[in-house]
Order: C-alpha cells, then structure tokens, then sequence
C-alpha cells in the first residue's frame, strides 16, 4: 500500500484535529487544495522543477534514461556551484528577499517580518555543494524547500511575525575543501577564518578556499559569525541517508540531535624495495600494514557498536605493481551517540595501529592527524517541537519517528549559536553520496510542508519567547 | 675488514692460479695494473663516470648532498630515456659497433669479431629505462658496464673471435607501460608486437609504445625478433635487488634461472554510501574487503614460502572520508622458484578473496585479470660456467655464490631463444627500486671485470660450439 494511499485510508477514520487529510499530486492539474496549517500549501511540482533545475548544474554519472537520471559532481566554489549560487541569490530576491554574503560565501536570504522588533530570522539552511559522485537531494532539497517555503509565503502574501530565510551554506560536504561544514563552523565559531581561508583544494593544491571564492565572486565583506549574521533559529530540511525511515514505513525524522564524529589520516611510512628479491623478513611494507589497520579498525567498531569506515586511501603516483610502496595514507571516519565511545574507540583503534606497525618484516612507522572532531549534538526542544506538532498533523501519530543524525550538518554547527532541529524524509534503499540517491516527488513535498509549518509554528512561539 | 682488505689477504695466501690478486681503486691514480684474465681490465673510474653521467637524464628523488645522491625517474621512451639512447649510440659506435634499432626501439651495439664465419653476436644485455623511484643502477649499470667491456676490448685492441656487443632493451621496467620486459619479450615471440606497441601510457592513456617510439625516433625497421636478429648468448650484469649476497658477504652471485611470478589486477565492486548513516548490515564495502584481501594473501603466501605482494591499490578520485567507496582496484604480485606453486598461491588466494567478499554486510563482488605470467626459467651451463670461471678467479672460491633471480629481467626472455645468464652484485641493503639503491663502485667494477672475463670465455667456449 502506497504511503498517500495509507495517508487517504488514514483521513477517513477522521481521529479529530490532530491528523488531517493530506496528499501532494504529481502534476500540475493538482486536484483542489486541501486544508493544511496556517493554510498554506507549498507546489510540490515548482518544489520538483527547482531540484532538477539546479542540478543542470553539475549533473554527472548517468545512471537511466531519464534526464534526471544522474547524480551529481558540483564541487564546493566550483563554476557549477557558482551558476546554483547566482540562480538562489536571484530567485530569492523575486520573492523578496534581501541576501548577504559572508566572507566564507555563506548567503543569506532574508524575507523581512512584520515585528518592529527586528530579531534575527528563522532561517532554513542548507547547501549547494555536492559529493564528486553524489545526488541531488542531499543539501539541494533543503535549500529548494526553503526557497519554496518563501515562495508559498511569497505568493500567498503571508506576513510571518518576524523575519524568516533560507541560507546556503559554503562547503558542506568538504570533498573539495576537506573540511566538513567548513563555512558554517566557521559562522559559529568553531573554526578560525584564516584557517578555512587557507584550505586547499585536494586535487589542485593551487587553489584554496579564498581564492576560489574570489574568483567566482563570492568571497562577502560582511563577516563570517554569529555576532554579524545572527539567527533567531535555524531548520534543516534533509533526506536521511540511512534506511532507518524507510524500513519502519515512517515519513519524517524529527531529528533530536547528531552522533558525534571524528575524521582521522594515518600516514605509515615502509620502504620501497623490490617484490621480487626482498624476503618478507627485511621489508617495511605500508600497504600491508594499513590493509591490516583497516580491518582492524572495522572489527574495533564492531566491539563498540561504532562506526569507523575508510573512505580513502592514497599511495603515491611512483607505486608500481612490482615495487612494495614507499607509504600509504588513509582516512578514518569514527561515529558513535556519544562523545566519550568515539573517543575510546579511537584509542582502541590506535593501540591496535601500534601492534600491527610492529608486526610484519622490520615494521613501519606511522603518523596521524585528527582532521575533524564534531561533538554530539542536542537540537532545541522548541524547534524540536514545532516540528513534531507539524509532522503529527501531516502524516499523523504513526507517521514521523524521532531519530538521531548520523551525519553532519551545517545544523550542527548551528546549533551551537542558535535554537536549531532538522526534518529528515525517507531515501530509497537509505542510499546517499550515491548518484542514485533518491527522494521521490511525495516524500519531498511532504518534508517541504513540515518545514514550513515548523517554521511558521515557531514564529508564532517566538512571540512568546525573548530571541 | 672491508671487501678490498679481504681480498689482499687472500692473495697473501697465495692459493695458486684460481685466485688471483684482484683490486681495483677509486681513483685516476691507480696502482699498477694486476694480472686479469685475458690480459684485460676494465676502467673502474670510466665505469662510475658513466653512470652517474647517464644519470643526469631523470635524475630525481634526491637523498643526499653529494651530486650522485639522487635515485632515478627515466621512463620508458621519455624524453631523458631518449637522450640517454643517443648517448649510448654515440659512445657504442666511438668503440667500432655498428647499431641496428628494431620496431620495439631495442637498439643492439655490434663489434666484429674475427671469424669469417659470422655467427649472433654474444651479447651483453640490459635497459636505461627506470621505475618512476627507481635508482642509478637497476639495469644502467647492465648498459654502462657491456659498453665499458666494449671500449676495454677497443682500447686494447682485442679481436674476438665472434661478434661482441651490448644491448638496450625497451621497457623492461614495466612501469610506464604496464608489461615488464616488454621489448625483450616481443624479440623472444612471447609477446605480439601489436599488443606491445597498443600499450599506453598508465597516466596519459594517449601515448602509446608505438605513438612514442615514432615521438622519440627509435621506432626501427628491423623486425622485433629472435628470426630478424638473432643472439649467440645473452649476458646480463645486474644488482642483484636484493639482500643475499650482501648478508653472505659474498661480492658475486651466478645466477642459475629466475623464479616464476604471475602479475594480478584484482577489482572489487562495492556500493558507495555515507559512512555516518548506514549501518554496517546494509554496506558493500570494496575498500573494507580489499584491505582483508591484501592481509589473506600474505598470509597465503607465508604458508606457501612464497612471496605475494600488493603495490597498487587504487580508489576513484571521487572517493572521500565519509563515503564508502564505490570500488577499488589492487594488484597481486605471486612469485615462487616453481612454476605450480604460483599456480597454487594464486588458487588459494583467490578462494579465499571469494569467502571475504561475501564476509561483511550485503558483500561485495569482484573480478581480476592476469596481466603477466613469467614462467621460471633455468639458465644455460656454458655461460654459467664462463661466469663461474671468471668469479672464481676473481673474487675467490668463497666470494661468489649460486642464486635464483628474484626479479623478472630482459635475462628470462632472452634465455627462450638463446644461451644466458646473469651475473649478479651486491647492493646496499639489498634495496632496489629505492632513489637510495647503491653499489659501491669496487663492487659495480668487479661485476664488470666478471663480465669481461665471462664474454670472453665464452668467446672461447663458442669456438668449439656450433652456435
């Protein structure tokens, strides 16, 4: 039985105020607008048409036949995320807005309120960069419904209390600039200027963060902080990346914070010697040390029910398949709920790295550099809040689940200067930084709806709140 | 007590004709002359001046103050490889060969010799190309050692009595093109000439041999074969790559065949998805199962007392920290004395990657190609005992030792067509493949004089063979 099919059955039993009937069409000859809160309904298929629309820009790895059968490869400050930045900038100013740039690149829309009482907006951020092999939902379907958010507003002439945006954030994904949330943790604090002004692009070490942003014409003069572009609260949009929605048959995530994480590189260092004449007993083989670590790793993660994941490996240009290699570098990914278990797996990990770097031959040595290290995060319970109360009228009591994020998010990091949740909707097989990855039609617009009724619910919260 | 210093006492001893005083200085000023086989000594200063002035083309790597402390980069049919075959054109033909090129750019020095009776020349084989961190010694001094053996016999006057003269074999390293003694192997019929000269360049998938043979100018006329141009022996002096000889203190090691090896490429196919949000149940995980491979097949080949080797491992550029990357490609290098254990290894290798690729989460799939099998070979007993011959009186009964060649070499071809062997030297700590491969100039000299020695007695022998 099909979700909306689910959703219609679920009308008829009529169980009072809390749950109404609700259901996106897939086209534009949509039946007759249903009731929904604030009376307000945002466009599934102009929601549709702005996804598939940016993703012209940087659209790679076709998978099908269907035009929007590709993933996507728009690099952070690329010409392509240029392109999706000058098309957010010019269509949030159709609806009203008014947008600045920050000296990261972050840009904020800002459709004013009716409060004289000019408190910073209630933003709905997200961003514009991709994966180099992602899709075209992660990040781009939570800055497409914030736009769309402010387009229903926009189109219905609906005065919010107080101002209310949508932000694109600079360098979520951190593939280019191997930083994650690079611009939002700086925005909150977390990371210095000079320091993600100095990133270096992992393929082309010639360009760095500011001078890419430069050169698109991106780099603001209005500083990258909490203090200089306050927020009065922050909701994220998002699709899950896991399977988790999609095998309880749930519709939305009402999301209550984020597992902590920390990225690693390990370097070990061996010698280079020819694989045909060096007894095992005299070589320093790197790659047989690190293909060591790995496993080991993973069976550590396994023992705290953590995850820890290498997702590159590098060995330099010179290696040839008869010469053991001179070093290896990898990457570790460690994510647990909890601060304190990522921080003892990463010892356990370490420990393990010792014995195995003694292992073999005359051993390797080895180095390694802690890259990111993001906390545990809690979300707000206010936002959190108004998110729940909009996912219960819209796909019911049984419909939405409070989960934890896995992954991070520029929310993460602004949820440190700001009241701030995420909405989380479904992804097919909980497939992401795929090109396949996939949110169908329905599932975007429901998660579009909550994030404007979570939005326009805690507009109305803040009239009895300070900030 | 240094090798020199040895060797003095033993001459002290006086243990009658097989052991002569031998000794050769690092200077211009040398002492007076000593008693050589066939009345001959090569210049150990020319020898050292050759080499490191090859050296100049690729030099790279450096490690050291000294002008010489630098290892090599002189890829196959490079620009620095092709100045380095004129210089070797030039300096063979100052000596009296003539030099013939065939279509796979090996360039053959001839020296008359005496007889009317004009059988192949013995040659004196090896190659000027490096790996890409190779050293100054791995097949140049094979080269500049038959040309120095070349201008001893042309400065003294010395009339074979068959044809002598050297050869530069193309692309034995592999490294550029990837297929080792790929020249030699066309010459021997194991190789197709088409498929050598399709082969491209493993970074520039533009270039390939034949495309840069013409670049260069040495793609020659003369047909790549053992028919077109046939061999009366083949001779190679080498560094034997590895730590024997050095840890035997022995000076020379005789090389009686080459152990067998077998090159694999080995795929696996994986799904790539965020490494915060998916749970280890629902990932395929290439780079997870790669790692466990790599540690499974050197653990086979302990158990089999055979050498197996990862030097390659590749990811798609588009890999990142907090992704699980889509697929992942390694090579194997299996090597073993006798051909049906490398058979075996590969067997039980490949049975095992089949159980760890079903091991973790959903699985992974995989699939590999055999990209080079060399089968082991045994050298001829006229050149080893020519060899032998000329160690013996050298270095002493003690001094040299019979041994396997770990490493594939221009040698293992030729020895399919015609008499060969290899004479091999020390190096330090039995690095190769290293910028910091060395062999002390007493021991490149010695290698050299063996050389002389060994050609010439075979020069003798041949006088009585029918070939």
């Amino acid at each position: 039985m099909s979700f909306l099919a689910r959703l219609a059955i679920r009308s008829h039993r009529a169980i009072g105020r809390q749950t109404r009937r609700y259901s996106f069409t897939s086209s534009r000859n949509a039946a007759a607008p249903v009731d929904a809160g604030f009376g307000l309904r945002i466009n599934a298929d102009r929601l549709q048409e702005s996804i598939h629309h940016t993703c012209q820009w940087g659209a790679a790895h076709r998978y099908g036949e269907d035009p929007t059968q590709t993933g996507m490869c728009r690099l952070a400050l690329s010409d392509d995320d240029a392109r999706a930045r000058r098309w957010f900038e010019e269509e949030t100013r159709k609806v009203g807005c008014g947008v600045k740039v920050d000296q990261m690149g972050n840009m904020f829309a800002c459709r004013p309120g009716a409060s004289v009482d000019r408190r910073p907006m209630t933003a709905m951020g997200s961003h514009l960069d991709t994966q180099p092999r992602g899709g075209r939902y992660d990040g781009i379907l939570g800055v497409t419904a914030a736009l769309e958010v402010l387009r229903t507003l926009h189109d219905n002439g609906y005065q919010t209390n107080f101002d209310v945006g949508a932000i694109n954030w600079t360098n979520e994904e951190g593939a280019r600039f191997p930083k994650s949330m690079l611009a939002s943790g700086v925005w909150a604090g977390a990371i210095p200027l000079e320091d993600a002004w100095q990133l270096r692009d992992i393929f082309n070490p010639e360009a760095t963060v500011r001078s890419e942003l430069e050169r698109i014409g991106y780099l603001g003069s209005m500083p990258c902080s909490s203090q200089a572009y306050p927020l009065g609260a922050h909701f994220e949009l998002h699709i899950e990346q896991g399977p988790i929605l999609e095998s309880a048959g749930k519709k939305i995530g009402v999301v209550q914070g984020a597992q902590a994480y920390r990225w690693l590189t390990v370097n070990v260092q061996g010698r280079d010697t020819h694989t045909g004449t060096t007894p095992y007993a005299t070589r320093k083989d790197p790659l047989l040390a690190a293909a060591k670590m790995i496993a080991a790793s993973n069976a550590v993660g396994h023992s705290f029910e953590a995850l820890v994941t290498t997702g590159v490996i590098k060995i330099p240009p010179t290696s040839s398949t008869n010469t053991v290699a001179a070093e290896v570098t990898f990457t570790l990914d460690i994510r647990h709920a909890r601060d304190h278990v990522v921080e003892e797996v990463q010892a356990a990990v370490l420990e393990r790295f010792g014995r195995i770097a003694a292992e073999d031959g005359r051993g390797v040595a080895f180095s390694w550099t802690l890259d990111s290290d993001s906390r545990a995060a809690s979300f707000d319970a206010g936002c959190i809040a108004a998110v729940e109360d909009a996912a219960r009228r819209l796909v019911g009591p049984d419909g939405w689940l409070p989960v934890t994020s896995g992954a991070g998010h520029d929310s993460v990091y602004a949820s440190k200067q700001c009241p701030t949740t995420m909405i989380f909707v479904p992804c097919k097989d909980g497939m992401s930084h795929n090109p396949e990855e996939y949110c169908s039609p329905e599932d975007c617009a429901i998660g579009a709806q909550v994030l404007l009724e979570a939005v326009l619910g805690y507009d109305q919260l803040r009239l009895g709140l300070r900030r």
